[in-house]
């Protein structure tokens, strides 16, 4: 399984992905989930995927062999961020079908970035190559097991959350999962795209024994025993 | 769907179940999940189901039954929590079988209580009549739509957790869960058996506007943001 996450607030775009890859539970590895591509000043793109490695693998490979070839689309050619994510779907729709279509080849995105001359966006890209973008109600979405993650995202992401907090959030919103789920496994990878910029965004590794995650879990945890503590008691009788 | 979590702590065995039902969005109920039984100063048993409705009522209806003609073995008859697990096991796989078998009408529950004479448990059953009792590594048991709620039990919930702690960290956790994910509504149901006693349990009905449970929520997202607040921030570069 996989757990990826993009958050789009006001000033950035956030992305967090895991790399457990697994086929069973004694066919566990480590795979980036989390690719980035980006011409400074022109366009600025960061790719996560969840499903079928080989097809994800694929759709990658496509990607970057049309723009080496010169093609169009391609990732130098797209105008704006839905030509590209429609672009991405129908790549992966083909890669697919020509593994012999199925459940077992399926594989989701989280495609976030921004081209000069048009807005900046976050989408998820469907197995079926259609896709739906972030909201200003929900600004973040999620793909592979999402549902850990999800409360602390929807008790405290809005489009106004500064660049600080939706790092810490996203990062605990990751650290629940990893800590729930076992398919779900480091090293996180962290990159944060300033919005309006275009310029390459600002990349991190955390590994198994990461010091930033460590503190940042104790503090967590820590943090919510005291919450529970400082709730009104219930009066029973 | 349905969210229910039994938390067994030194003190108490605390049970929360939601009300909602529904066989599709278009087609949605509220039904009680929680049933309790008792004889003071005896034996006292809560179950929690979640999974085909008519399998659960009609397994609860033969419980009833059977005390009710002077079967053995009946909730009255069993000497310990291990012989009622497997009773309500059989009764379940029976029910099933006899509705014609199959996914659909799978049900499983969570049982807790206490019979004179014998340890106190919590017990989850599962559609195929066995079960597992929880652990004092991990203290609560969970059915139905148990990931929302997860991360906040693994980070707090210890033997050593103290029944007002259990209550309010129980309750986020199915705020949690209320919060993302449509098909687990209110009314909330709370049972609390303390252990040892072989008292009647507490119960609690909180009803769609019911004060504490509006009051909790709100100071959890405030005390949530404040705690992302408080947290290190990432030094990216």
């Amino acid at each position: 399984m996989t757990y990826c996450l993009g958050i789009k607030i006001d000033q950035a775009t956030i992305m967090i992905s895991d790399s457990r890859t697994s086929a069973g539970v004694d066919n566990i590895s480590t795979y980036s989930k989390m690719w980035r591509y980006g011409v400074p000043g022109e366009r600025q793109f960061v790719l996560c995927s969840a499903g079928n490695l080989a097809t994800t693998q694929s759709v990658i490979a496509k990607l970057e062999r049309d723009v080496k070839n010169g093609a169009s689309p391609s990732l130098l050619t797209v105008s704006d961020m839905h030509e590209l994510a429609e672009y991405i779907g129908k790549v992966s729709v083909a890669v697919q079908a020509k593994a012999g279509g199925g459940g077992v080849f399926e594989a989701t995105f989280l495609l976030a970035g921004e081209i000069q001359g048009s807005a900046n966006a976050l989408y998820m890209i469907y197995s079926q190559g259609n896709f739906i973008k972030s909201s200003s109600h929900v600004p973040y979405l999620q793909i592979g097991e999402a549902k850990y993650g999800k409360p602390i995202l929807d008790r405290v992401i809005q489009e106004s959350t500064s660049v600080d907090q939706a790092i810490v959030c996203g990062l605990i919103s990751m650290d629940a999962t990893l800590k729930s789920n076992l398919t779900v496994g480091p090293p996180i990878e962290l990159y944060v795209l300033e919005n309006g910029s275009l310029k390459l965004g600002q990349y991190r590794l955390f590994g198994e024994d990461d010091e930033y995650m460590r503190s940042l879990r104790n503090l967590w945890n820590t943090a919510m025993e005291n919450a529970v503590d400082a709730m009104p008691s219930l009066v029973l009788n």
